[in-house]
């Protein structure tokens, strides 16, 4: 990346990921807190709507919607393929390069930490994570290779990249996770200054992250009602090892359903509300180190 | 109480609170767990579009339709006064007593472990809520003194209560919390069935429990926009001590406000996501000891 000129920070994507709404929205008050001398910051919001309503979404999922195909269907017309329209507008005026980097801010009833979630192995993007994790060890780094044609936000633009907070329930504002994605904002911006001036170390650092294998469902009945829960010894241990035999599910009758697999995962997204409907109880990853 | 001929079990009351809903729907594929050989026991799912939606409802709080003025309403015509007229057939059948006990399951973001809400003092139920915190440590009992017309689904009859479980996110099964509501259901009817057949020693003991006081509203701008989260010191601290000078809320700006009152309280319901709306950031209780 020679110059960053435009990053954009985007809150609210989904509406009950209040973190992300409020956070934006202290930064549209203060715009000072995102100015750096070497770029622009923009702070918007997402799913207006949605978030007026306190809901994940209105009619469809928000961050599926920015697809190419979708962007230019006139014929999709629900107020997220509007709303999508809408902020490709913002982003991508005239379907040209604007923004450099969206940093686009979720929260997960998983207990995520501060993840950073990157769609690419993009050398920049590892660098940043590499800086980030390197001085906060709540910060994890998860690569989760995705198309752009998935329709997310963030493949607006080369450098566009999740942050998952959590655990935090759908609706609520936890102080101490907001404080601490605030300062991690921060830093990132700070990073990007570094960056442009030329005072980043090029030095090579080891990159801790986890790279998305699977993801796994819920045991359901054939009329797909779910069967169990997630292991009281799983809850909460997102990016701790699973091994082969340890306890991945508990039926509804008490039974403990073990994880048959043949060599250890780290699982994360472990119980996230929103997943439920997408039949996803948490997503495999595997731990891997690199030199960046 | 001289006899309990019949309890009623409702879940989803609220449709994204699953505790509830995942119990009834098991307690209804397999009775034996409820059924008890001196009284009937009915699991009933409370606002079925909500659940299946998965949210707290669709047009209104369907545990506020349940005033006798609604119910004779034929003009009030929501899902949710549409529903609540149907339970009131299936637990009052011609507006005539029919089930002596409803136990009403919840959930909450709040961490109130297992919370047991009685609107009055009746001796039945204090007598109840002093054997089971007696022998469970997360049973607290919550007195919320509440006319009849506010519409509770627990006033359709003289024993109806509210099992209040948390901290868990709406939308998600905590598989602990879900063992341990199921096992106080066990608890309670086994209770009502020693009732029954004369086995509950009638020696006096010592309740401890939590009386409403007032409740307390994030701090709001003009624009009645929260200005300030839960202290990260008060957060998931239900039913601890809060002292005079003790910090409450943190703004967004990082300024804590300090609790302003003249005695210690015991604030519960603390960031309950559902009561943002209803302008409620936690419930002032006093605690106090009594005689059952």
């Amino acid at each position: 990346m020679s110059h960053i000129e435009r990053v954009a920070i985007v809150g609210g994507n989904h509406g009950n990921e209040l973190t992300g709404v409020h956070l934006v929205k202290r930064f549209q008050q203060y715009p000072n807190l995102i100015n750096r001398s070497s770029f622009e910051t923009l702070a918007l919001l997402g799913n207006l709507k949605a978030i007026e309503e306190g809901k994940r979404y209105i009619d469809k999922d928000l961050n599926r919607c920015f697809a190419n195909q979708g962007l230019q269907n006139p014929q999709l017309s629900s107020y997220e393929d509007t709303r999508a329209k809408a902020i490709q507008q913002i982003l991508q005026p005239q379907n040209q390069p604007f923004v450099d980097v969206i940093v686009d801010l979720h929260s997960t009833t998983a207990n995520m930490g501060l993840s950073l979630i990157f769609c690419d192995m993009h050398p920049f993007l590892l660098r940043l994570g590499a800086y980030l994790s390197s001085i906060n060890p709540m910060v994890k780094v998860f690569i989760n290779p995705q198309s752009r044609e998935g329709g997310f936000l963030r493949s607006l633009c080369e450098l566009g990249f999740v942050i998952e907070v959590g655990a935090v329930a759908q609706n609520i504002l936890n102080a101490e996770l907001f404080q601490q994605t605030e300062q991690l904002i921060y830093t990132i911006l700070d990073y990007f200054e570094g960056c442009n001036q030329g005072n980043i170390s090029q030095t090579k650092s080891a990159l801790t992250f986890y790279q998305y294998i699977e993801t796994i469902d819920y045991p359901r009945s054939n009329h797909q009602e779910i069967q169990a829960m997630i292991h009281p010894q799983l809850q909460f241990r997102d990016y701790e090892p699973l091994n082969p035999g340890d306890p991945m599910f508990l039926t509804f009758t008490g039974q403990d359903i073990l994880y048959e697999g043949v060599s250890t995962v780290y699982p994360i997204f472990i119980n996230e509300a929103a997943y439920y409907e997408k039949g996803i109880a948490m997503y495999l990853t595997q731990k891997q180190q690199e030199v960046v």
